[in-house]
Formats: C-alpha cells, sequence, structure tokens
C-alpha cells in the first residue's frame, strides 16, 4: 500500500478526537485524512498535522478513494455503513462491538495476536476496552502456560461511557462535594444521571452495559467471548465483574488467572517483563491516573494464588481511550501496511 | 448483666465516634458512658443521650467498675491497654486487627457466627470492615452449601483509614477538578498525599495496607485467615485483592463462590432473602452510596458460574463504618447482655 488516504469516523467523539491525535502523534504516513461523523457534528473543522479538515456527514460521505476507516461511531452506525465501505474496497477497523463474534471477522490486540489481522479481511474488530487491558498481560502468559480460567473484576473509567460519561461524573461531584457529611451518614439526595443508572460520583457502581442472560451485562459477556476469541481458546472459562468507579480514564481489572501448567511469581514477571506494549511495574503500584495518556498498559501486584496452588493474581490497568480503543485501532492500521 | 457501664476506648476517631451514636439509636440499655482517647483529645466533653460526657485520658483511665469496652483506637493501643482491662473484669470488644487471630480470641460477625461470642472471654474481635461485609453474604451461603474457595476483590472506601482519609479523597478532589482534561490525557501534578501511597482523588489504587508475604498487604491476608476463622473453615482457599476507590463510605466486594454442592442462583438468592442483617437488592444494584449510613448490607448480582458450573459470582457492599466497624461492635455488645 502506497501511504493510504485514512478515514475517521466518529471523529468528533472521545474515542475519535483521541485517533486523530494518535495518528499524529505516530506519524502515521497518511496521504490524506478525511473525517465523518453524524450530521449534527458535519460541517465542523479539525485542524490536524494534514491541514484543516472539514467533518463529512456520514451519511451522505463517499467512501470512495479510502484505504483505511476508523470506525468509533457506535454498533448501529457500523452496521449501517461498514458495509458500503468494505463494497468500495475500504479496510474497515471497527471500534464497536457490532461485528467482533463474527466468525468471518478478526478481532485483534496489536501485539497479542497480530496475525489474525492477515489475509486482507474487509473489516477488522477493535476489542472491548477492558478485555483488551486484560488481554496484553493474559496473552503472553497464556502463551507461556496455556490459559485455563480467569476471574476478571473490572475499575472501568467513566470515559469509557464517552465524554458524556466524563461530564456525568464531574457534575455529580460538584453537586455531592459541599456535603460529605451527607455521603458519609446517608441522607443525600440524588443527583441528576443520565449515562448511568444510579449515580457514580462518590460510588462505585457494579453495573456496566445492559443486562442480557443470567444476570450478566453484555460488557461482562464480551470478556468471556472476546478472550476467548482473542486467544484462541473456545472453552476458556471466564468469570467476569463490570464495575464502574469514579475515575475518568484508566480500566482496571484485578485477575485470578489459572494455567496448564504451574507458574511461579517469578516466572509470570520474566514473561511480562518482556512482553511488548505492557510495562510491569514492580516497585510501584501502577494506577489508573497513571495510566492516563500512555500508550502502555501496566501490570502489577503479580502474587502466586493463595489456595488452589499454580495460578497467579494480578492487576492490569490501561487507558481505555488510547490502547483500550484509539491506539489498539492505529495499531492495527500499521500492521496493514 | 444488670444495666452496664460503658465505655468506647477512641471515641473521637470515625468508628468511636459512630459507636457512640449507634449505642444512642438502639437504645442500648448502659447505666452509664464513659468515653476515652488519646492525650491529644481528652478533657473535650461529648454531649450524649446519657448526658455530657468528658473524654478521658485513656493512658490514665481506670477501668474499675466499666462492664463492657468497645476498643478503637488502633492495634498498639488494644496491645497496650485491653488487658489491664480485661484484669478489672471488663470484657473488652476490641476493633483493631491485635488480637483477632489469637486462638483464644473469639472473632465473631454478629449475626453469622455468635456463639462464638459465649464463655465469657476476655476480649472478643471485630472482624476486618472487608472481611465483615463479605461474611454477611458468605456465612449463610456456607451453612448451605460448604464452602471451598473465595476469589475476593475489593472496593474500599477511603473512610476505612479513619477521617485522615477522607480529608485526603476530598482535598484531592478540590485541587484535582479543576482540570479534567490533565486527568485525561495525563500531565496532572501530583497532589498531596500522606495516607496513601499514590493518590486516591479520580484514581483506582490497587494496595490497601501493607505490604506482608509474596506480594500480598496485610489487609489482604486479613480477608483470607479472618474468613477461615469466622467460617471455621482452616483449609478454605481464599484469592484476596485489596483496591481502594475514590469513595467516601461503603466497602464493596465482588466474590466468586464455589461450594461442596452446586448452588444455582435461585437457591443462592433464596438463602441470601432469608439472612439476617442483609438486605438483597434483585432489582436495584447496590452501590456504595446505598450502603452508607444503614445497618444491613447490600447483595446484589447474584449469578451462576459461567465456566466451572456450581459456583455463584455476586456483590456485596456495607457501612464500613457501621456493620464494618462500630454497629458490629455494638452488637456484640448486645449478645453479652
Amino acid at each position: 500500500m502506497t501511504a493510504p488516504v485514512v478515514a475517521v469516523v466518529g471523529a468528533t467523539g472521545a474515542v475519535g478526537r483521541t485517533m486523530v491525535s494518535i495518528l499524529d502523534e505516530r506519524g502515521f504516513p497518511l496521504s490524506s485524512l478525511r473525517l465523518m461523523a453524524s450530521a449534527r457534528s458535519a460541517g465542523g473543522v479539525v485542524s490536524t498535522r494534514w491541514g484543516e479538515v472539514e467533518v463529512e456527514d456520514l451519511a451522505h460521505a463517499d467512501p470512495e478513494g479510502i484505504d483505511i476507516a476508523l470506525f468509533s461511531a457506535g454498533g448501529s452506525r457500523s452496521r449501517e455503513h461498514a458495509g458500503r465501505f468494505v463494497d468500495a474496497g475500504v479496510t474497515v477497523i471497527d471500534n464497536s462491538s457490532a461485528f467482533r463474534m463474527d466468525p468471518g471477522v478478526p478481532l485483534v490486540v496489536a501485539q497479542v495476536n497480530d496475525d489474525a489481522a492477515q489475509g486482507n479481511p474487509g473489516i477488522i474488530a477493535n476489542p472491548n476496552c477492558t478485555t483488551m487491558t486484560l488481554m496484553m498481560a493474559v496473552g503472553p502468559l497464556h502463551e507461556a502456560a496455556g490459559l485455563r480460567s480467569v476471574v476478571a473484576t473490572s475499575y472501568q473509567a467513566v470515559s469509557g461511557s464517552g465524554q458524556q460519561g466524563v461530564d456525568e461524573l464531574m457534575n455529580q461531584n460538584t453537586s455531592l462535594m459541599p456535603a460529605p457529611e451527607l455521603l458519609i451518614r446517608g441522607g443525600w439526595t440524588e443527583p441528576e444521571h443520565t449515562v448511568y443508572r444510579r449515580p457514580i460520583g462518590f460510588n462505585t457502581l457494579p453495573f456496566a452495559g445492559n443486562e442480557v442472560d443470567g444476570g450478566y451485562t453484555d460488557e461482562e459477556m464480551k470478556l468471556v467471548n472476546e478472550s476467548r476469541k482473542i486467544l484462541d481458546i473456545p472453552d476458556l472459562m471466564v468469570e467476569p465483574t463490570c464495575v464502574r468507579v469514579p475515575v475518568l480514564v484508566g480500566h482496571g481489572v484485578a485477575a485470578t488467572l489459572r494455567f496448564e501448567r504451574h507458574l511461579t511469581a517469578d516466572e509470570a514477571m520474566a514473561v511480562l517483563s518482556s512482553a511488548p506494549g505492557l510495562a510491569l511495574w514492580k516497585d510501584r503500584v501502577p494506577t489508573a491516573l497513571d495510566s492516563a495518556g500512555i500508550d502502555d498498559v501496566l501490570a502489577g501486584r503479580v502474587r502466586e494464588t493463595l489456595g488452589e496452588p499454580g495460578g497467579i493474581n494480578l492487576w492490569v490497568v490501561g487507558d481505555n481511550l488510547r490502547k483500550g480503543a484509539a491506539l489498539n485501532a492505529v495499531q492495527i492500521a500499521e500492521l496493514l501496511r
């Protein structure tokens, strides 16, 4: 491919804006950049290293001439428009969940299962942000010892719900902060909320996504099904619990991992130390704030299991807008060159 | 025992103050109340339903005549003073970790293992707040199906570190809130912190307590050892991960439970529905804020395991100052009457 024409679809959202800045930061060798969004945001002009770019209305945008389109405009827009882009010869890298479990669509965590992107598929799916973060540590450990089961409990940031999630947390913090004693002793007034079903300010909300089967949420089932597909372990046992916490950026996951063979903490740390795209912190505890704005996913608290021996407990945290979404999409695009 | 003389030791701390208000709320039939604290806080006067009570200096307070002393003044003060209280005939209910694992000291979660409090021991220990919250759901399920293993991941509120934890979160929120874009893209300035080793405002900090063996913290080992003692399962397998979140009150725990026999979600919910001191929320998701200021521990998100069948995934959250500390101590005192 000569320098490709790249489009960012959903360019005005939190992930879309991050995609544009990551293309810039990495000096992605594109010949021209096109930006698309819904009619509401169309017509605006965005300053980029490739000049002033006017945002096109996705509904009427002609995909002709585009080589790679990074979609982050939600599942329904992906379902509506990805097909016509592919028909026009575009490779679509889709950040929504629309096509992830389609057997014909590769689901790629760059630096973990790059090979899946080969063969020029029309659509390549970008995994769910929580799954992605976990896979950066679990992929290399699976390679080393054969993963059998995962208990994964998440600490998800509000920017995973886009700018509206950020706004909801900031507004609730502002309204709740003046009366901490009511938060401690009870008697707080329910703050306005539209994004989440319960308040998120000063709160832990053990529910992310929408309920599907057996009391699990779609967010939790993504952790199960996407992990199985990415690692190519159809019968991988996953116990998922997804929880939203009052943090702006940085999805954390606490995981208990069991393998075909026993792993010591030292072996696991040796594997993680050389894992690409992952930084193992041994002397400092990696937190959500540490992960914000950086490319590496951070791992820490690697411990041998205390009960049934041979497993590993660990913590992993990553920027949900970058590696969890926009960075991985750009990395997939780099694999295509 | 006729109406007892009750002392609250550590009366000016977050838990001690809650002890006094819970004694009041429950109309605890005490004949007189004594309050004690360190020299720094001694001399102050507290208004109670039993009149104005002057705070005595613990170091010089005479335990003579006290029937029950509720200690919440930290482990070193408990170790220093509990013995002389017991020698004077006082029953000490101790909220610190000082005596919890002493084989001669009962470790009691009221409404779960009340029988352990019998036999007039000199000291009865109040469990760790995270363990306590978890036990309120796990105790009844163990009774029903025989617990084999627990993976427990916590979401701990800053008031678990006392008023200083509350102050640290509020101060950091105030200093970080004006520049959310730095929290999102990186470049935030490290806020002042003395209570926690890393910032807690807008952050997830996967480390609570102090490091002990194998990379685990003392807080995590409490979950292991105290659960074994309370449930009387010496070989219970526990995988603990303790994480601090930017919440004022309400310790949450996500747990994966496995039993001697298979449990369905319906069976587990039937057990939890009739568990004393626990409220099972089926139609609403119980959050940390919901638990603040109430006596019941809240349980929800009861799901059958997706991997190895027959286990239960659930969420439990409780007020760490009340059931997690002060309420349970008062409930133990009620068992003694």
